[in-house]
């Protein structure tokens, strides 16, 4: 992603991207120097190698990555550049790790809009600043016409994890308090009645947010208690409780009526025929936690803005074959599965 | 990219990628499970968590990412899977960084051969033990038919730098010799060649190598005298001289004579209306050195294999203007600029 100023007009914000913005000349240069860089200016960028160089004192780092091909790439409450950085600032908050540093690459296709390019990196360049990250290297490549849909963006992070914390999805154990930071579903029915259409009396907005300074206090309440976290995106609650399930050989038994779902994603789920369960979540986080410091661990999610609405939501319990069940409201009780197929492609 | 063993039966290779293997369930995990993990299997992949986790001593570290979208996915000489391990690794290389974690995304079209799939992912797994890095973390996300090409992948790594060294692209002085490692050219055309189903007398090999083991030698060798080093990739040699003539605000003179072209890529070249000086590499470097170390720098890449036609091009001029001007073997000269253009959409 390097910079070069040698182009004698601005880019014109009302052109469309074309197939030499993605090859390596001049073009390009333009294009990363004023939608990319502007947007996301840092002194990494600023230098224009192809690689960023950062100091870092001796410990543990985790590293992630993600790819976004959500659609629509605007939906109430983000869109897919915003989304690209809390998605991968949270995968590295569920380790405990503080996130530091992104990369970000573009695959963009022909005739996409400069001004929705713009937009997007504005508001990533918004929501690294509000997290506290820099993306400090890139790269865009372009796509002929109906060889992509629009842009994806990929992000990969690295985030310094504090001295002592050891999460990790084979941890829970019979016994462990089950909790959820907030109302599941939002995101994915947002994302969904956009692409729908759809219009409710009160619009739903993604849950689209950065978690580690709810972390923070999490890790802080709840110490070396703190079994794991993960978010629970693509596939819902169901799909990530399952995952923990198979990593840890444990099951996990859920109360219906503890696990917070508003109104009107409920509503709107019931219209869509998805079961908000299996729905994806973008700033959300499940945490398992050693019974005793459940408490604690509530009481410091709920000290946080993003942590407001958390509840104990179940147990793990010794299951051989591993199910997820959950009890309802009217006393019966049912197993959670993940999903076999497809229910929401493209939700993130 | 959690990895869980709960499907029944094998993968049936002779099936397609559908919307199921990017829902983030069980269809998804078995695909991760049984053609990424098994071809890039680590230890940090076997824990199977959303991110991982690795020791590293106090320093410097760098940090690159990029995006690959080539056409045809196996050309002569590799496929996108190698290449995607080799361009990464090789921008972290250019910094004088020892590679060390990479992340690997996939976008995947609906339809894409689950076989063609876990040929990319055996290359890519090849790739990565050949250079001595493990690919970490990774994603998978699927979209609808005709909204990608085959697939596409984002790789992003960190590596460890070496104290002392500060290479940067600002760092060119009038004077300094500029290196190129061996023969421009080979990988655009190798690319272009399967792409137009052209065919030569000797097959045109893509040049795709990862470059850390050259760099090893040549810093070794040249120390604080080596200035900077850059691999001409997407642009060519052209793209990448006017690039750093901007950064380092000085221009070069180039020696068109001893610039190392194979006979069969000038004489492909020239069939296709190209100009080698602004086809991609994959497996080349450019190095600018103090003038004094650059007989020992041009001894130290020879005596690497990859290294083997390296040679000394030309020098770093005093230019306001920061032209790039080549001295061609009849005695003129002119003025080699980036293309304003695309010449070769889909190059890497």
């Amino acid at each position: 992603m390097a910079t070069v100023k040698t182009y004698r007009r601005k880019l014109d914000l009302s052109g469309r991207v074309d197939l030499s913005h993605g090859a390596g000349g001049r073009a390009m240069a333009q294009l990363i120097a004023e939608i990319f860089h502007s947007a996301l200016d840092n002194e990494w960028l600023r230098r224009g190698d192809d690689q960023s160089v950062f100091e870092i004192g001796a410990g543990r780092l985790a590293m992630t990555t993600d790819a976004f091909v959500v659609s629509p790439l605007f939906f109430p409450g983000g869109d897919i550049g915003s989304l690209a950085i809390h998605g991968t600032v949270n995968d590295l908050a569920m380790s405990g790790a503080r996130p530091l540093y992104l990369t970000a690459s573009f695959i963009i296709e022909e005739g996409f809009p400069l001004a929705d390019l713009a937009r997007i990196a504005q508001s990533m360049g918004a929501a690294a600043r509000d997290a506290g990250v820099f993306v400090i290297a890139g790269d865009t490549k372009v796509v002929e016409r109906g060889k992509a849909d629009g842009v994806f963006i990929t992000t990969a992070g690295v985030g310094r994890l504090p001295h002592g914390l050891e999460l990790s999805g084979d941890k829970a154990r019979p016994g462990d308090a089950v909790l959820i930071s907030g109302s599941i579903g939002d995101h994915g029915v947002a994302v969904m009645s956009k692409r729908e259409n759809l219009e409710f009396d009160c619009e739903i907005l993604s849950d689209s947010a950065a978690l580690h300074g709810l972390v923070e206090g999490m890790t802080a309440a709840a110490g070396a208690s703190l079994r794991l976290m993960r978010d629970p995106t693509r596939g819902g609650l169901a799909a990530t409780l399952n995952e923990i399930a198979q990593q840890s050989g444990v099951g996990f038994r859920l109360e219906e009526e503890a696990i917070p779902v508003k109104p009107e994603v409920a509503a709107a789920c019931e219209l869509l025929g998805l079961d908000p369960l299996n729905v994806a979540n973008e700033g959300k986080l499940v945490a398992v936690v050693a019974p005793e410091a459940a408490k604690a661990l509530l009481d410091a999610m709920r000290a946080h803005p993003l942590g407001r609405d958390a509840a104990i939501i179940g147990a793990v319990v010794a299951n051989e074959r591993r199910f997820v069940q959950l009890k309802s409201s009217f006393g019966g009780s049912r197993i959670v599965d993940w999903l076999a197929g497809e229910q929401l492609p493209r939700i993130c």
